[in-house]
């Protein structure tokens, strides 16, 4: 059995689609049970609109809720009984295996770090949000947990990123690139230019070099690995280029009779190629390098990106990624 | 008079939009004269296409070419008789107010620093392309040309960026924000937070801020202070999700005779947005600080883009740009 902890309080759409997100996951897949976090009486009103097994949902009443405006480090301090926590602590305890939360970035960073804590030898666990691209998806890793990140640390984003990619995400032998500004080798700023050599020389790893930001949607790597404040930019960027180019086409299907029957004519086809750009359909984003699994997903995270992640806490947990990460990172122990 | 040198040699349409851009420029506006650098054979055989005022436009016979792939601080130093090095020279030698090139970045940046120089007082010359949102256009700045800029480089980057906005894009009063992973103060790496407060300080930009990359394609601030790494990735990220979804939508409207005819609706809307959309609508990105003025266009660009950004030149020299900068730069010592 696989315990994953939800959040139940975390996010634009609680408690309704975390606790929908999590019933499909038990009732589509055996071996998952389920440690929902969060006022115990407001799970309790959702739970009634479902019939799931009984055995594998378990309430953990918890009476605070950590705001995404709260400063993360007081929040995780102060707020003990909080949903995220609670669900970190049975993270720590051992008695779940992963947690999951749509709740604030901040507080789920900060409290992987604090309360379930990271592999001996992982110098810093980087979040890796899974990227829709035009041949599938890639990890961009580090996306905003630890900016002003040295060379070792890059390398051991490649490791984790790579690991997760294969194992987790069915890629076989994961390319690895790692984000610059221009193709060639001399090219970037000092901490590129000081983990270039690293990673060329880590045989860990299929290593190809560099790639450039408009290369990422195109899906030229599979994992594409950067200091956290410029994956953050590509990330945010990529968001906000998707959002505001569909809300112009929106504009243009609607603007007259003849642009609203086109978009009739157009539209499954439409769908189905806005469904391949929607980060949403992925699964949310691992914080590696724990001792444990944290998945931090969209803050607007629907039942199915939620479903979708506790899924991949099983991958997870079966394919033993904590102890291949361990093995990875440690290789120079052993 | 303004006078403007033209690599007509740079660029992936080189030399065919190049002069027809020049031409254009010239036939269209008076008191502009072009300066044609290339090799005089193929610059005359293009010119005999265009009927124009001879004695607006001059030939610079430039025997050597530098390729985009080529080292820039070599390039520069070897290729004396190269189209850059001779359009770059002419600034430096008052003869011509501008350079304007669709030829390698890295060439027009190490020759801009090395040939024109920089304005006494100007730290580091940032390249500031223009950028489409859904408001207009912003200035992002800076986007490759100096990578590892200290806060101090930000602070003029921010004052440059918004006198070029105010006095060439003619944007009253334009918002100045700094490209951040958060919107709150706090947020951001070691170089943001120092930035931060000396930018809160500044009483001749207006501050708004920090701004989410996110926030950059919906136009909520008219000049992005960022460094070159973070600028470029923001940048490329930009386009390449752009070229990629329009890609996606290509493939949709030719999917079947319906989405075909589904096309011929949306088309005049399409394209009228799609245009809005198109960096190479509003003119090169000038790199800004230098004794003259250097506009870096796409190396895609077409006529359009080139003789937008010599069109600019002359509002760069009407306005005195240079005297704007020299005199906010250097306000303390007066």
């Amino acid at each position: 059995m696989v315990n994953v902890a939800i959040d139940v309080m975390g996010g634009d759409n609680a408690p309704v689609e975390p606790v929908k997100g999590a019933v499909i996951a038990v009732t589509s897949q055996d071996g998952i049970k389920v440690f929902l976090c969060g006022k115990k009486d407001v799970i309790e009103a959702e739970l009634k609109k479902y019939s799931y097994p009984k055995d594998r949902v378990e309430i953990v009443d918890a009476s605070e809720v950590i705001d995404t405006g709260e400063p993360p480090v007081m929040a995780i301090r102060k707020k003990k009984d909080s949903s995220i926590v609670r669900g970190l602590n049975l993270v720590k305890e051992g008695i779940c295996d992963a947690f999951v939360s749509a709740g604030s970035s901040g507080a789920v960073l900060v409290g992987g770090q604090v309360i379930v804590g990271r592999i001996k030898g992982v110098e810093r666990p980087p979040l890796a949000p899974i990227f829709p691209t035009d041949k599938g998806m890639s990890l961009l890793i580090d996306c905003g947990a630890n900016v002003d990140a040295r060379a070792s640390h890059l390398v051991q984003f490649a490791k984790m990123g790579s690991i997760y990619m294969e194992h987790v995400l069915g890629v076989a032998n994961p390319k690895v690139a790692i984000l610059n500004i221009g193709a060639e080798e001399e090219k970037g700023n000092m901490l590129v230019k000081e983990t270039f050599p690293l990673l060329k020389n880590s045989p860990d790893i299929n290593f190809i070099g560099s790639i450039e930001a408009r290369e990422i949607p195109k899906g030229a790597a599979d994992v594409v690995v950067c200091e956290a404040f410029a994956g953050n930019v590509a990330l945010k960027m990529y968001e906000g280029v998707g959002s505001t180019m569909l809300g112009a086409l929106k504009e243009i299907f609607t603007q007259s009779v003849l642009t609203k029957l086109a978009y009739l004519m157009v539209k499954p086809s439409l769908k189905k190629t806005l469904k391949r750009f929607d980060a949403t359909e992925y699964g949310g984003a691992p914080l590696l390098g724990l001792n444990g699994l944290v998945v931090k997903t969209h803050g607007n995270a629907t039942y199915k990106e939620i479903s979708t992640s506790i899924k991949q806490c099983v991958t997870f947990k079966e394919q033993e990624i904590n102890k291949k990460i361990n093995e990875t990172i440690n290789i120079l122990d052993k």
